[in-house]
């Protein structure tokens, strides 16, 4: 596994933050099983209120297993943080902990956020609620701090939704993801999600046009699916990200596998 | 591939169908890339009102792709469906097609599903709004028309939310949902899907206790992480999901793998 | 105060529900003031899924103040709001009471609903907890159960919104809306909601074309403010709705004050 | 009626937005008029997210007619309203118009506001379409900027909730706030919100602890509804409407009609 030690003196990094909701096992079954379609609104509107509130501050936010969410939060500060877990705890039925880590290496910014909720205590702890723990991204934002690759697959719709059962669809676009997310997290320290239809979208490192043509050819051999990407940077994960978009375009309009913006 | 023949004599059969969001891919774009944390909520609160027309109706609806999901809607007519798609349509940016199929083997009910969608136009198709079509279970429902396993995988949280890092969690967990998904479509016909944390339910046809051992001791082999399930049957999704949760608490409290209601 | 006893032999009814946070005013400050729109945001998500979960029953709800919604439940039984209030708590930091009335004259079917709910606890009980209590309409439905007027405003857009601040087209909304919901209660027990825009909706008896020309005409003297309405009936609030709707849409076209579908 | 000018070497002012539904009206009844609970969940719905995205900025907004709303907008510059209504075009099937005033006076900030939206179309016009114009606070923030009064009924619970059917306690509130709207405005160019419960919030410019008790004693001879009223300061409404309601804490505590934190 690739874990680069961060160079003390560099100023480009990613701030990660983990967003756990507390206790939240035990609840789904006290007193007794709760509705699974409950859960699955409670999760998933738990998730659209953090992707607008992060979102529009310029963060991206991954819902992952839903109950941990990832989120990369560059430009949002402690005091965004301490808000949005004051609004969680007052609209919804339960509470969230909030780990923040900094690393150039996204896999390493997240280790750290992550440790500092486990330091709070286990996910399943009724003792734990709200811990707020981490370091912020102190330093003025550079147009290098984070990297997002946006990756998608080749002719989706015509190679399976508009042929397949959506079943079958959904293997091969679950299939390709499993294979990439581990490769890139292996290789690069890269943290891959899923995010709809046929897109995954990596907060990544400094990945080379090489390095991303390897990664592609590898979920080819695999797991059979040929993928193409636009890799953007900048000083939040909105304006990394909306350029990778953009460079996901030029794939699409030019026919290449790999664009940068 | 398991594609058994329906017995045309048999009455228990599960009702499937296909959300597709009608030309998505192409509005995600239009004029220019939409802010990605947008495109999140709108997917996933589409999602969570699914879930809360389609849930407290009897059925289980799972989010998919998001551009795509899949419904087990045993209880809901064609009225029901007609008025889902109208009020999306009111409330929405975007609409969608839905089709349906009945079978006794879930992955047949939606490929009857998914060609009805498919045969309306492609999902690309500025053309195609608001198609409805299908087939509706027609006859008396019955205790076994709905078959539900809730599969989670054993202490998650010692293992792994509690020591690791999220995203490595997060591997373990995508990796044995990979495993299982295939393998239960492949030797059964089943639907497996994440529905977060460490848990994923499942449409299934009549599956044996021996079979549901196999498909753990396979996922332990493939990717090494250990399952265990509960399993329920009903008239509708709600029923027999409820029932399996049931059977997977106690499956908790007896230690066992494999647990039917 | 109009209180018309309902007569015995009659079958045409509406059901009133009376929707109650539970112990709200003291959550809102506990253990400090809340932040007002967070409050805001958890009030009217909670009346949005209201509206969803009624109006696609063929209901009606109505904000109110909030904490206390009125609702029009003609075709939803108790099952149908005992899963309401379940699915509330599962998804909610509050939890709802319910009452329920039914009588020709919607202000005695509320009564009978209120008395209902308080009978169970005051509302700011921290004791009383999703209290369910009433009478539903068991007979058969018929298309006179329930009566809906719709008014509006004539020319609000060209005599307020385009003209003045907003502020004072609004209190000249409010103004003819306090004026009308007044008179409608005392002389009919008719129950008159703002709803937005310059649109007020009513549950009515079976009130005549000249009342509700009287009341228009009160309402134009009183508050100088001119109404138009149209009326429907139907077994369900959606219906007689739509059906007033399409009324109101009459009296656009033909200049008329008062239409009945 | 009150116009204060405003003068010119003043630094404290509020910042108000009006929020306006470009050609809703229309869109409701087009191509027949849309159920009417999906319109109350839309219109909810976005207000709850305007809650969201101005509250977590300090500002407050009020739902107003729904089609149009009111905001106390100190804290949020050009960039954060064009990012809030490039938001609602990405999510909601209509899109919002937005004019920004300031003043001393909130009437006449919301004048200015109300006048650039007018300026740029009816709302009632197919041409207009997320227009955004108007004037932004740009001064340094002064703890003096703006002004809220928090007014709630005393013991409600205790004279309306617990004892009469809804509807007459709605009745009662309504017809307070309907008198305490008109007075306010009229006297002191301050716009009184209805939140919900028994509660109004009022943004206002700089008035006396004798004003205040004077708007109190009309309400209670004009609707026989006695009000008591927490006032607070701040740059931004959040401020001054915590301290609102920490001061109406106050009032309950103290058994008085007027605090100022």
């Amino acid at each position: 596994m690739c874990r680069r030690s961060p160079d003390p003196g560099t100023v480009t990094a990613a701030q990660l933050t983990l967003v756990q909701i507390d206790n939240y096992g035990p609840w789904t079954v006290t007193p007794e099983p709760r509705r699974e379609m409950d859960l699955q609104t409670l999760q998933s509107r738990l998730f659209a209120d953090m992707a607008q509130y992060i979102g529009n501050r310029g963060g991206y936010v991954f819902f992952t297993r839903f109950d941990n969410m990832v989120a990369v939060t560059n430009g949002l500060d402690r005091r965004d943080h301490e808000l949005l877990q004051e609004s969680v705890g007052n609209r919804f039925p339960v509470t969230v902990s909030l780990g923040v880590g900094v690393d150039e290496v996204p896999i390493d910014a997240l280790e750290t956020a992550t440790e500092r909720v486990q330091a709070a205590g286990s996910a399943q702890s009724s003792d734990r609620s709200e811990a707020l723990a981490g370091e912020f991204h102190g330093g003025e934002p550079t147009d290098d701090d984070v990297h997002i690759a946006h990756f998608d697959v080749n002719d989706a719709t015509g190679k399976y939704t508009d042929r397949l059962n959506e079943f079958d669809s959904f293997i091969n676009i679950e299939q390709g993801y499993a294979s990439l997310m581990k490769y890139m997290r292996e290789e690069h320290g890269a943290l891959s999600f899923f995010v709809g239809g046929d897109n995954v979208i990596a907060a990544c490192p400094d990945v080379s046009h090489d390095d991303y043509r390897n990664a592609i050819d590898h979920v080819a051999g695999d797991a059979e699916v040929q993928l193409k990407v636009g890799v953007g940077s900048g000083s939040t994960p909105h304006e990394a990200g909306f350029a990778a978009k953009h460079a996901l375009e030029d794939c699409r309009y030019e026919g290449t596998l790999v664009e940068f913006a």
